[in-house]
């Protein structure tokens, strides 16, 4: 990655600087970008615009963006396999996948832009944010086991000594009907704007920048986020039409991200590259939607444990009114039931467990029976899928009301390595 | 539909009078939709939100809304087919579908609500978009060919005698490559809103009104306009990374409108239900973005004709100057390329024929070659298909550059009533 020089075509004044990797990128908006907002943020800090929202994000800091910042509207989630042997590749495009992903998160073009430099070449960015501005988009990298050890168990890019413990593929689960074309992956991306369309064309720049080194395995679009990760949020609600989220793990608990979500530096000797990191978990959870939606009110309250109006737990309050599991109701049974799916998932069932989640709602157009293809794609950020998320899924499969109205259709696990520090690319301690 | 008594259930008020078939939505909010702007428009006027953004659009009017109306962020497109053979039933749910778009253009549920009434009923609204405001929403409905006559020629309906005489299935063009399960339908509806989840829960609810009347065909969701339909718009970019849509008929251009989009009363003796509506086109047409990717800069634009960062002509200008088709360039060739896609589609080539285009990009998922399954949900209302749309599509087909970099993926024509007037359904007059 050498500086490319200022270029002149067509009229059209293209400069800007292309900084060696890691270096941050030069401040010079070309012309053709003007209409973007190039406020940049420092590590982990929002630029806020005249509005009051946050519009841009740093792409460097302890931890990765896009975990803690507060939850974004839309979603574009790539999986990726790489489909080189060669280590080398690889680091090179973890390389350009930082410098890109610093440059499109700031509002600005990926490379050289999409309209500047040689018109015999094509342009370095595929042009349809240009004008948007940075819509708060945040870039998560992950790395699943499959990137360590291969389906035929070999060590392609000699790290499989370093893959961690809890790394490996989650086991079948009851409920399970997953589809291995939406699936697993050697890599992933999350992308998440406020604008979908600059998710989508951040996705779609790093596809195309790692053409020849990585190939889409999967990908999914979430238009409305179901969790709330600041407490400047309001919940949102999913597609059975409950408010989510209400328990998660939110920025400003610094003790509670620390217990549950980070990766701490003694948490496994072999993966020390992984500490400030997390485990990511991406479920794709169809709903039967069409059959939810014949369900008394009653009972869909009853399967969730908490009122549908407000969300306050079936035992009084309001929405963060903790549940009282032991308030008596009729018949002899508790008021929020023993298969209420906020009983069956409460950290007290869990030795304390809490998730990060920053879920979204998906419909992938229609399903063979005249439905809707619908639901949440799920992601958690856990510090240890072996202890916050495993058992909650088996017990949810196992006793929860609410699975009768769940398909899980896709699934996968990566550990997503700790924040980008200034001269270093993703995953740099990984290589190291 | 008879009017429902205030309900009382756990504590919850749930008051809303629900009147018979065209009547005014009563004014009284529920607590539970106390989140939602409730502002209501007049017919074909808008509610202005505080910041000066429509947030209501009136559903009643001369014109269906969704047409003219600014062209809102997202969409959900549904097709459906019908069925029953009952024109009863077929009537019936066009009115209680028009009472339900009534209420959700507002900003309010469908029906009594998704927590009023009794909890042991399932809601009549199924409650994601609790606490979101209207967002602009508009729903639009259209009538396909095969509502008048089925595949087998059966009059299902009564109503093949007042098929429009254009009503008919769309031609095979060249470059079709069709999926007939993302084609046709035998009714459609077009939502789209600034928020997807408000564009989504539209679909949705209609989708649940109308089960064992209707079943869903095909949907499709966009989440990037192409288009814009006032001239208070800037025009944004398709997936090519080109502006899209700037010589659209714009809902200020008044005569254009009556010229190239509605139905006039003498177009069609055996359809004058239609006058004052119009024909809707949707095609979806998946991009070849990974190879168009790797075309470069200046080949891009010769392909389409206009420059890539402001959309200007090649024969120069700004992006709204007209044309120069005779400007001569380099090698006896007008500047302006004879395959440019500017030049094959513009109405000098076709009588003056305009169309009004409310197109979306979309990102399903990924295809099976590792790429993106994306491209632009066309979608487009003319007077007439057979001189607005039909040589358009036929001359892309066989000379627009771009084709190399499209597939047709889907298709379907439906005739777009006129607009619902007070104490009517929609498509009343056809059925009359």
């Amino acid at each position: 990655m050498t500086e490319q020089p200022a270029a002149r075509t067509g009229g059209r004044l293209s400069r800007r600087g292309l900084l060696g990797g890691g270096a941050a990128v030069a401040g010079v908006a070309g012309a053709f970008a003007a209409g973007r907002t190039t406020a940049h943020a420092g590590d982990g800090e929002a630029a806020l615009s005249s509005g009051g929202r946050a519009t841009s994000y740093g792409f460097r800091g302890a931890h990765q963006a896009g975990i803690t910042t507060p939850a974004q509207d839309r979603l574009h989630f790539a999986a990726f396999d790489v489909v080189t042997d060669s280590r080398d590749e690889l680091v090179d495009l973890l390389q350009r996948w930082t410098l890109a992903a610093e440059q499109m998160t700031a509002g600005d073009p990926a490379g050289n832009g999409a309209v500047g430099g040689d018109t015999h070449l094509p342009p370095d960015d595929t042009g349809e944010a240009l004008g948007l501005p940075a819509s708060g988009l945040t870039i998560t990298f992950g790395f699943g086991p499959s990137l360590f050890r291969d389906a035929n168990g070999k060590d392609r890019f000699g790290i499989a000594d370093r893959q961690p413990e809890a790394l490996r593929d989650l086991p079948h689960f009851p409920g399970d009907v997953l589809d291995p074309a939406r699936s697993g992956g050697d890599l992933c991306i999350q992308a998440c704007a406020d604008d979908p369309q600059v998710a989508v064309h951040a996705i779609r720049n790093l596809a195309r920048i790692g053409f020849g080194t990585v190939s889409v395995r999967w990908s999914q679009l979430g238009f409305g986020r179901t969790s709330t990760t600041s407490t400047s949020q309001s919940t949102p609600r999913n597609l059975f039409g409950f408010k989510d989220g209400t328990a998660n793990v939110k920025a400003e608990e610094t003790a509670a991200l620390d217990e549950h979500v980070w990766v701490g530096s003694d948490d496994d000797a072999a993966a020390s590259w992984l500490a400030g990191g997390s485990y990511l978990v991406a479920r794709r959870i169809n709903m039967t939607i069409e059959v939810w939606d014949r369900q008394p009110l009653g009972d869909q309250e009853m399967f969730v444990g908490r009122t549908k109006d407000t969300g306050a737990p079936l035992s009084g309050g309001e929405e963060f009114t903790e549940p009282d599991f032991d308030m008596p109701g009729s018949n002899d049974q508790p008021v929020i039931p023993v298969d209420a799916h906020v009983r069956v998932v409460h950290p007290d069932q869990h030795g304390g467990a809490r998730m990060l989640r920053r879920g979204y709602n998906f419909v992938d157009g229609s399903n063979s029976v005249g439905g809707l293809d619908a639901g949440l794609f799920f992601i958690a950020y856990v510090r240890d899928p072996e202890t916050h998320f495993i058992p909650l899924q088996l017990a949810m499969s196992k006793t929860d009301a609410l699975v009768e109205y769940l398909k899980f259709t896709g699934s996968a696990l990566f550990a997503a390595p700790p924040g980008v520090q200034p001269g270093e690319h993703v995953g740099q301690a990984l290589f190291a």
